[in-house]
């Protein structure tokens, strides 16, 4: 798992060198031609990766943007109406059964399809009009990582190629982004120690970061066996909070922008109920830094006012340090984060 | 809560004595001009009434159904196309202000609205064009439970405006079915001491129940303080189950029907792990009811094979014994379910 976190910035140079015509021959298509609706159908990681497309197209483009419900599909086999969708089907090893029935089912309903996978010879780029390639290289851990920023990155990709005004220069520095995360990875070796006997968790993150908090929460639950929620801030307040008490563990990704002044809110929320908080940032949410001792801050300056949205890039980056994380915790509780226990490689469902 | 709990049979009734008139209205607006997406807004419970409604109205009418992300609308401004789409707002006190929000925006960007609301002179009331009221009464718990129900029905409700196949007949047993399963008070009450040191567990609910497992696991975390994860089976399968171990608490809504053959497999593997189990059943399901020794059986059979959707209307007897087992847990474990710590009975956020 380490070994993989650690190929992230390799991969995502490949992905968008690999991807980028792709994408602008994708971009001419639409242009003038626009989906009126965007449906992401995925399970797991991958799943987790839609609901970051969820937010990051239809903040960006403006189209509405739906997670599918498999079931619906695959179990009820409703006649859903797509004509005029764009469904896109996300999964790692492309053989997710579930996530291709909706696949073929969506296209014979209307959907123009996009399959986005790891492998170029799997059933989901045979099933699906238009594929982009991953190209992570073979993921052997059974906890997804690289596969999952790669997704990340075609997200970015679809986002302009249906006109979103994300800025090719932004995604070559990604890159770069990536490989400083990857610098944090002694200093988180030396935090995980502390959450040895941690067997519960909340990690909370909003807008373009939800989807982060569902991942960092995944990987604490399938390499670490922590009962590990996760929920928007706003989602917190509805209810759940009432269950965090004195030394309760958050965990909560804090970008600039839009979204900090709910969580600075919700920060001091937890503080003055004494549970234990830690916050993943970067350098340009000085405030953040300076407000709370526990964090992990990624040494660049990710938030710049000139972005459309100022957190924009920010998901690929902050994701880097919770995987690490997980891993050296998974270390900590004597665990193998490669090989969780009833678990395996490619899980299929109905 | 437990009262409110019990006044559910007659305020069922009177949601549907006091709306069907306008649920009528509504199938003739739609009759030849169907919106081509729904959308629903909601927070908390509400949320959650808001994602049986996503299963229910797009697998009986075949339109796309999406839950919508509050922060594109609040936070991040962007401007969603919503031209032929219905936005449909759900809010107990109707004064939520992200819920509020999404309809005011939704509605310039094209949408036509419809709120759903316990108080008739809410802001929501004021700001939809259509309004179904849940007419549940005064809710004075924190830990809503008629509220919920009632919109449920009132989802029936909105279905049956666009054309499903939903019986009114049937949906004029509800009130009944709720009574059966209150009947089911005392031993409920009796299996819950048994739960009294549980701290934490997870609620798997499938398809048409899913959102009963996030009602359920929110009641807990609500008024029990238990870290209550929820699930489709699908998708702890894929990851979450490696933090299952022996004894971990695991709650399954398995109604009979197209769900039960997956959910009988997850009992299987679950078992097979020795975690403990308990699923909440109807008599109808007798494969249920016969494998599996810890279960809360509603003397009924809701499951009748004429019907289009064999479990279409369990969810809301189902979540009956749920809110019943969530109140006599807070009690075992001395808390107050009506006034649980850091909430209160309405939440604003953006």
């Amino acid at each position: 798992m380490l070994d993989e976190i650690r190929e992230q910035p390799a991969a995502l140079e490949r992905t968008l060198k690999g991807e980028l015509r792709g994408a602008e021959r994708l971009r001419k298509l639409f242009d003038g031609n626009r989906p009126r609706l965007i449906m992401l159908a995925a399970r797991g990681t991958s799943d987790n990766a839609a609901q970051f497309g969820r937010y990051l197209i239809e903040i960006t483009t403006g189209i509405p943007t739906t997670l599918a419900a498999p079931s619906v599909f695959t179990l009820y086999k409703a006649e859903v109406d797509l004509r005029g969708t764009l469904l896109i089907a996300i999964s790692q090893s492309g053989e997710s059964t579930d996530t291709n029935v909706v696949l073929e089912t969506g296209r014979k309903s209307g959907a123009l399809t996009v399959g986005i996978t790891n492998e170029p010879k799997s059933s989901l780029a045979r099933l699906a009009e238009h594929v982009f390639l991953v190209r992570a290289g073979k993921e052997k851990s059974v906890a997804a990582t690289k596969t999952y920023t790669g997704q990340l990155l075609s997200m970015y990709m679809l986002a302009y190629a249906l006109g979103a005004k994300v800025s090719l220069d932004d995604l070559r520095r990604l890159p770069e982004w990536a490989d400083a995360a990857l610098k944090l990875e002694s200093s988180i070796g030396g935090l995980a120690g502390r959450y040895r006997f941690m067997d519960h968790t909340v990690v909370v993150g909003r807008g373009l970061n939800y989807s982060n908090a569902f991942e960092f929460a995944l990987k604490l639950m399938e390499t670490c066996y922590v009962v590990a929620e996760r929920f928007s801030s706003a989602d917190l307040l509805h209810g759940p909070i009432a269950m965090v008490e004195r030394s309760f563990p958050v965990f909560v990704f804090t970008p600039p922008g839009v979204t900090w002044p709910g969580l600075r809110d919700l920060l001091g929320r937890l503080e003055a109920m004494r549970a234990e908080t830690m916050i993943i940032t970067d350098a340009s949410n000085s405030d953040a830094v300076k407000l709370h001792g526990r964090s992990i801050a990624l040494p660049l300056k990710l938030g710049r006012k000139s972005y459309p949205v100022e957190e924009l890039y920010t998901p690929i980056p902050y994701i880097i340090p919770a995987q690490i994380f997980a891993a050296k915790l998974a270390e900590e509780k004597g665990l193998d984060p490669d090989r969780p226990r009833a678990l395996e490689k490619v899980t299929r469902t109905l």
